[in-house]
């Protein structure tokens, strides 16, 4: 038995989502897939993240174990082969410790949420930022993003259908970025709820606007209720950035 | 008679390029169509740059003329909306001078060229990057572009079908930086001939490649034949970006 880790890339937007669903294609399902054509064997692959529906990835990672281990230099172009015309690519492939768990050994993971903040449509960026008219002041989204920062109790943004045993996060930074019309939100931490990225950026995009001001960041996770915060950004401008082990 | 410039993006990947043709969908058609939709008056447009098919804008620039005045508010949301689902937007609108001319008052034309140098395929950069494999080495590229600034004969980078009367250009900016595994080339002119920024590009590559040195570009611009540089970039990685009047 050998165990393999890849880092993987892929366009989000045809997807619904990282793990398979009986309503349509998952990137899981189509690597695993690719897996069975390429091995013959029928593999279960498990993921840092299990990424939602339109959710992007430049460095999303998995494993898998093979019972009748292969030639590690077969696995990137053999995968690619076979995820055609899926727009999933396989950047990596190497040799993974019998205990390691792209879930489980993670020690951080980083995002980034991409913001278009100009009136007029984008089409180069149709599925891959969220859109949004009116300007936004990234000063005070700045300053909001600082409470966020720490350990804290994360109920307020997340998802009522989140699994996690506890609300209890550890932001280890939020850093807002301006480039032109674009404003670029990165995120790590150990682990995420589910959700939460996405309504961290829905309540900033909030202070941006002007309707929640930096300091009632503060008084929203104090008050450990989803109804508190912003709405959840949809999922075109998320990325999964990479994972650290 | 009252002429209005407006500047447009599009994503280049569906459509025969900018000039209206039989064999399918233009920018041009798609935007005419919108105007007339919009007006209910036949309406010509002209581009500052008569883009390829594949190639894409982020400040393409046009004019047209109506008999019948409209209410400037009303174009940037009108076009927009009858040019759905087109991965075309109309970024902005103003009135013009009666002697502006979108192609004929350029100043100066700025293009963008992304390369993907790495040896997996990616699925966020489908159909706007050129994906190379090969190690491209930056320095020498820079080096080699040296040589395409100021004015010259730029013969050896001219398609043959082009229908420029006088080869002779003069290059007023090439930059190559480098962005972990993109390179991307800044160009800047007056005007360029046809295919000039993807012959460039191609050539540059093959200098990145080893393939050519970087002083082989003087050679090239010297023998002033077509077949002396590299190939024709493909159109995919290139991005019409703006225009200064």
């Amino acid at each position: 038995m050998v165990r393999y880790k890849i880092v993987i890339e892929y366009d989000g937007s045809e997807y619904v989502g990282w793990q398979k669903q009986p309503t349509g294609m998952s990137i899981q399902e189509a690597i695993e897939v690719a897996l069975y054509k390429l091995t013959k064997q029928e593999i279960a692959l498990h993921a840092a993240g299990r990424t939602d529906a339109g959710v992007h990835a430049l460095g999303q990672v998995a494993h898998f174990e093979l019972l009748q281990p292969m030639g590690l230099e077969k696995f990137v172009p053999g995968l690619n082969h076979f995820l055609r015309p899926h727009k999933i690519s396989i950047l990596s492939c190497e040799v993974a410790a019998d205990d390691f768990h792209a879930r489980f050994s993670a020690k951080k993971r980083y995002y980034k949420y991409i913001i278009l903040n100009r009136e007029a449509l984008s089409p180069l960026f149709y599925e891959r930022a969220w859109h949004v008219r009116k300007p936004l002041n990234t000063e005070k989204m700045r300053e909001a993003a600082e409470y966020l920062v720490g350990t804290h109790d994360f109920s307020s943004f997340r998802a009522t259908e989140c699994q996690a045993k506890s609300p209890v996060k550890t932001m280890d930074k939020v850093n807002i970025e301006k480039d032109g019309e674009f404003i670029v939100l990165y995120f790590s931490a150990k682990s995420f709820l589910h959700h939460m990225v996405r309504n961290m950026v829905g309540t900033l995009k909030a202070v941006g606007a002007g309707g929640l001001c930096p300091d009632d960041i503060k008084r929203i996770i104090d008050v450990k209720d989803r109804r508190a915060a912003g709405v959840t950004a949809p999922p075109d401008g998320l990325y999964f950035l990479k994972v650290d082990y």
